[in-house]
């Protein structure tokens, strides 16, 4: 998928939605246990109830593999299920040397079809590279998180008078354009991601940190939007633990249907 | 497993090596097909031949990953099969928010139950630690790795005037202890290698590098190792692909004992 495809879909929806998939046997409701594939009914009621809300979906890989073999499954059947104008995430933070680094872009891009994982940039360019020569796909580099231990690296000043996560910034854009490449950007610090917009005008952000890490959507949306809209806001256990009762995909969908109409209101206002 | 049970090993083998189990369907022996798991009859095999030369086996989880749900049957039976004295490793280059780190530990700790999982530092305390709290297990953190991207960001330089590679060392002795924090040291430059050595006298670090990536053995000992060893030598294609015949595990075998003999003699002289 491009840029103008997924710009497309936020004109179309009005929305800028990410729902992250973090879908735990210990909170979804009890009665979908009795089901074959409970995290994958789970995760299609979740689908059916918000589709035309969300602009992307993010499964959180840790989830699955907390299961082993069956959770993969789950993963790929949920993969399979998502209707392919929505845009997926594999949320792995994966990132390893090049001959490994394409093995885990196989398994994500060739194996289940993903739109696009999310890749950690500590061993820098042969680890990031391998994801990038996938056409139509894309990598969502960890530039600055919402975490607490986001202070411990990411802050440190190098001695070029910026901080590391700037580093990140400027030596990735020799690898990727914006047809390819998406960064993580924290959302719990506004004045910070105006930072971020500055460095990179034109790319795409993944925001997680709204709602359960506590970040502003309106500060998100004044200092991260731009004119293609710029933003993809995450929001998982807000979303698809609404209700822990039989209620629970129509509890998600009230809460997404509030995101959007303040999506709505914030693409009126900053998208330009 | 601790430190001192890991060094007896280490001892009794007279060996420092880990064997990469880096099994990929594409290149193990043909006549592996016909069986109903071939990924794992090659590491049974693989394990079979060299128990008695290795002190660690370390599956690359990309390789297994990318067979979907079957490869983590595989990598299940693997961690089954491996002897209990020898220490396991999932190279797995991990790292998320707390929750999200906790659920990738349970994954890799009780699950499949490894003695130790590799971690990516970028984002910080809250990655790390969940995989600290797991009693007897190990985290081994990305410090300075051997590929190529290594130069991109581990080793710029900070206002401090360190290179960032030695902050990750120096925060992270505030979060483990040397009985559940080794730290990935790549094995292409000696002198870098007594840099780490001085910040981390006592910790292992897990080598890879030597053989098909280009490092010499005897440099990482002379500057790498410590009273307890201290080293763990990664090998991985240099030994499991040293035939692609039938008799691909006496090969490997072969070539891990060219290691070990080598190994005996460097432990002789450096470890003291």
């Amino acid at each position: 998928m491009d840029k103008l495809t997924l710009f497309k879909q936020i004109e179309k929806k009005q929305s800028f939605l990410c729902i992250g998939l973090d879908t735990d046997l210990h909170r979804i409701p009890q009665h979908l246990l009795e089901y074959e594939d409970p995290i994958f009914e789970f995760n299609k009621q979740i689908i059916d109830a918000t589709q035309d809300l969300a602009v992307a979906y993010k499964p959180n890989t840790a989830f699955y593999e907390a299961l082993g073999a069956r959770g993969w499954q789950s993963l790929a059947r949920t993969l399979d299920y998502i209707p392919k104008e929505i845009f997926t995430i594999a949320d792995a933070k994966r990132g390893d040397i090049g001959n490994t680094s394409s093995l885990y872009a196989q398994a994500f891009f060739d194996r289940m079809n993903f739109d696009s994982v999310t890749v950690a940039p500590y061993m820098g360019v042969d680890s990031v590279s391998p994801f990038l020569s996938f056409e139509g796909k894309w990598v969502i580099l960890l530039a600055l998180t919402s975490n607490e231990g986001s202070q411990d690296f990411q802050l440190i000043q190098s001695q070029h008078g910026k901080p590391f996560y700037q580093h990140v910034l400027e030596k990735s854009q020799e690898w990727g354009n914006t047809d390819n490449l998406m960064y993580v950007v924290g959302a719990t610090r506004g004045e910070l991601i105006a930072e971020v917009r500055k460095i990179v005008p034109d790319h795409f952000f993944l925001v997680p940190g709204v709602g359960a890490q506590g970040g502003s959507l309106e500060e998100v949306a004044k200092y991260g939007m731009n004119s293609h809209c710029g933003l993809l806001v995450n929001s998982s256990r807000g979303i698809i633990y609404a209700s822990i009762g039989e209620d629970f995909a129509n509890a998600a969908r009230e809460e997404a249907a509030k995101l959007q109409v303040e999506m709505r209101e914030l693409l009126q206002r900053f998208c330009k």
